[in-house]
């Protein structure tokens, strides 16, 4: 059965990015420990045409690789595709990743400005949704063919797919450090969210990896 | 080698009590979901004069248990001891706790109004101290004859104690709720505060157990 997923790395203190995010700093201060963890596996450099890393000595390698395993379509806010500079008014914006993008589905992009699709190589394509999350979340499965539904992020979108009960299973990678603020996903929900259930505890060097189901 | 300690039980979205706290609700709205885990347990009725509950078959049980031994003296700030009505204007106050407390060591209580020292039942006493966190910890391991000081809360106070490098240790016990805002602990800390490793993980079956050394 296919589900939707996402994956996130939060400080101790809650938060997925740190102060002062910028488009030359999309991390924000200290930001970059939250992911150094990631960085160093196999799982990751496979993924980013990387090479080496960590293989599964490494408990949090085969954690990622399970993550970013059968995904057949990517939802993601206007944010994580590109900077805001009057929304498409340059519309040779192709996102951050290059020709190459690490995805390798279709990846569907929320915004209020609709846009023409574009493919990329290595199985990339670009569709823009102005129909809020459960249109992008349709049509990402329809073109998931069977497979999982990623929710890359940010934590606006994700929040809209918890509310929405359009997400099945979040990996949180607890990583012990503080970033004294940020971006936050879990504070900007509403009280009374329910139906968490910790499924699964994983162990890192670096990164407590714990997968809750979310049942709506 | 003794050391101070804390437990604390946190929402996912990092609470330790809910939004609204009041006298007559210290809690804060749904905060007393918070807390379920625990009430249930064998470690606890024990330690509140109740009888029964859950035993070791509840891997949450050695958990509370543990964090609940070896104690010799406990902290606290000014506001778990009491309500503010013009600081010991009655100094009839007592504490929330009757006549025999849970905490059967010597309490030392955070304040910047001096009052004389008590005695209740059961090896109770509470001693005031205003020289800060440092003063208050000092005396209570003076108190505490070779066993652990126990920081009982609130954030503000834990957080000072984090701050000033006099906690060794914390248990964070995790609670899959969302109470949407309330008293947070980490929230508080300011970015960079390092040296939390992760010692111990246990899974209860409502509650995720995190144990942190803190390396000042």
């Amino acid at each position: 059965m296919p589900k939707s997923k996402a994956q996130i790395s939060v400080s101790l203190d809650g938060y997925m990015a740190g102060p002062n995010q910028s488009e030359r700093d999309p991390l924000g201060e200290g930001g970059e420990g939250l992911h150094g963890w990631a960085f160093k596996l196999a799982a990751f450099q496979d993924a980013h045409h990387g090479e080496g890393g960590e293989g599964d000595e490494n408990p949090s390698n085969a954690v990622l690789a399970v993550a970013r395993a059968e995904i057949g379509a990517v939802v993601m806010g206007r944010n994580m595709f590109g900077p805001v500079r009057g929304e498409w008014g340059e519309e040779d914006w192709r996102g951050w990743w290059g020709e190459d993008p690490p995805f390798r589905t279709p990846v569907f992009v929320l915004t209020h400005h609709p846009r023409e699709s574009f493919e990329l190589e290595g199985g990339n394509s670009f569709h823009f949704v102005s129909g809020g999350i459960e249109a992008a979340m349709a049509r990402a499965r329809e073109a998931a063919g069977g497979k999982d539904v990623s929710i890359g992020g940010g934590a606006s979108t994700l929040r809209q797919a918890i509310a929405a009960g359009e997400l099945d299973e979040l990996l949180v990678s607890q990583v012990p450090i503080f970033l004294g603020g940020g971006e936050s996903l879990f504070a900007g929900l509403p009280a009374g969210t329910a139906g968490f259930e910790l499924r699964e505890v994983v162990r890192g060097p670096e990164a407590l990896h714990l997968t809750y189901a979310i049942h709506s």
